[in-house]
């Protein structure tokens, strides 16, 4: 069987490493040849839960086609969002948990997608339906890419098959997932080192929403008003960044993990911003807005962006 | 919770039907509050199956939206192939077993796609993977699904895991599926008492192939040359349809299920003839082909029409 890559989306968070680093394994032991890489460097809290468990960083790749003909994608799907060169190679699995959007293939494939919390929660099911052992060093990486995503469970994302594939993967791999959640969270929010180009680009995704262009950026900290004091110089990165790459808006979250709040800031022309506040029935002060409750950008950002734009 | 509707694609087979009904039973076992319904009348296979098994031909809707706010879709995807107001209505499950193209959502989704023969051996599967029991006559309704999608576990479609349900499926209904099978089969191939105008509508998918409309029937029959009579009249008919549609292409498959071979009649302007030539490398003799050995539009007709119209 010829060789594929596993990979999760750009600008990768624990959950695209995470469970690009199980699929890998899982599709191995079914009898596939898989080798799980990245499209980026691991972040602060994805190299956390790295050497907490034993892991090295995945290889990082810049184009799939001239190592492979087909790969397999984790934690996304949308062509935007994968490797550059995905329009020249056969996606032949998806294991995801977002919406599809502008994937479309020649030939049938495996796609296993469901509205959970996590991607590794549906990995941690594929392991429980085909009968195979979790190894306990995996199964701690798993633990923390749903705690990641789910902010240790407490993100409106989280559903009763997250909270079962906590309390079974923390078991398996021996921790108090409450303790190891909030160290791992905390390991994230280092932000004071960054400068404003990096933050705004570290978990950054672009959206294809009725035919624009639309970034959006989030960062967490456990301090919203100190990093909001930063606020002219986000706004200053983001403005350069969408003038470099077209960007028709570009929201930047800022999420305080420990109380689930989000501040918003918004770039983009009058009429984008119209959208924006049309979206969440709010009025942008200065380019920002405080967005209480607001901490999953699947399931309370693009959702109302997205009819907001159709419509 | 709020009721939703099942169903497969338009002009349903077996598999469309009978894996609708399948996905009921497993839906309400967990749950959910479904109704499976059809896009259409039974053909003469799928009320052969129906009646051997005891089930009734599932309600035949025209819209959706006017009833549910969302629906679960098996055997297709595409939105052209679905009910007519699809872009009206939440898609919240899709099973299938086809490529996906034009398939978009504004939620995450749970969605199961696997490139096996048949949508009920994914349907096996999650049977298997709940620890649910297969009713009898349920089992005998997905085993004839699959005999259908794999013409008796001959087409190249056919996988190890639609072996492996074909047998399990059998035990549980009670039915030796080789005779079953061949009766199913036999059951859909009287055309002698039906028009051009129906055969070429009864199993017609259209499909979205760079840009064009193009709609690919397939007809099957135990005598081939008896079906090439009709040559003519198909043809007329054919035409009628595409002027009626916008078709840029139709092709009509006729294939002797029992000898695994088809013949292809191709209507369209010389430019759409071309491609037809190309995708196959193969001329056509006053607009048709014998295609040896192809039986699968879906493995062995829609790839190559995809990438002939592709470039």
């Amino acid at each position: 069987m010829a060789k594929e890559l596993i990979f999760g989306h750009q600008n990768p968070d624990t959950d695209a490493i995470g469970t690009a680093i199980a699929y890998s394994y899982f599709q191995n032991q079914n009898g596939f040849d898989t080798e799980a890489v990245a499209l980026g460097e691991p972040n602060d809290e994805t190299q956390y839960a790295l050497d907490k468990f034993g892991f090295k960083a995945p290889r990082v790749i810049e184009t799939a086609a001239n190592e492979v003909d087909s790969v397999m994608l984790v934690d996304h799907n949308e062509p935007q969002q994968s490797v550059s060169d995905i329009d020249k190679v056969k996606v032949s699995h998806v294991v995801d948990h977002h919406r599809i959007m502008n994937f479309n293939t020649a030939d049938p494939l495996y796609y296993r997608a469901e509205p959970v919390g996590c991607t590794s929660t549906i990995m941690w099911e594929m392991f429980n339906e085909a009968g195979m052992e979790i190894p306990k060093n995996l199964a701690g990486l798993m633990l923390s890419a749903i705690i990641s995503d789910t902010l240790l469970l407490k993100s409106p994302t989280t559903t009763d098959k997250d909270k079962e594939a906590v309390e079974s993967l923390a078991k398996i791999a021996g921790v108090d997932y409450k303790e190891y959640g909030l160290a791992l969270l905390k390991a994230g929010t280092n932000i004071a080192d960054k400068s404003e180009e990096e933050l705004i680009d570290l978990d950054a995704k672009s959206f294809d929403l009725n035919g624009n262009n639309v970034r959006i950026a989030q960062i967490n900290t456990v301090d919203l008003p100190e990093a909001m004091e930063r606020k002219a110089a986000f706004i200053k990165a983001m403005e350069d960044a969408s003038k470099a790459n077209g960007y028709d808006m570009f929201m930047l979250v800022i999420t305080n993990v420990l109380d689930s709040d989000s501040e918003a800031i918004v770039v983009g022309n009058d009429e984008a911003k119209a959208i924006f506040e049309k979206a969440f029935d709010k009025k942008l002060e200065d380019s920002s807005v405080a967005l209480p409750g607001v901490v999953s950008r699947k399931k309370q950002v693009v959702p109302p962006l997205t009819e907001a734009f159709e419509g």
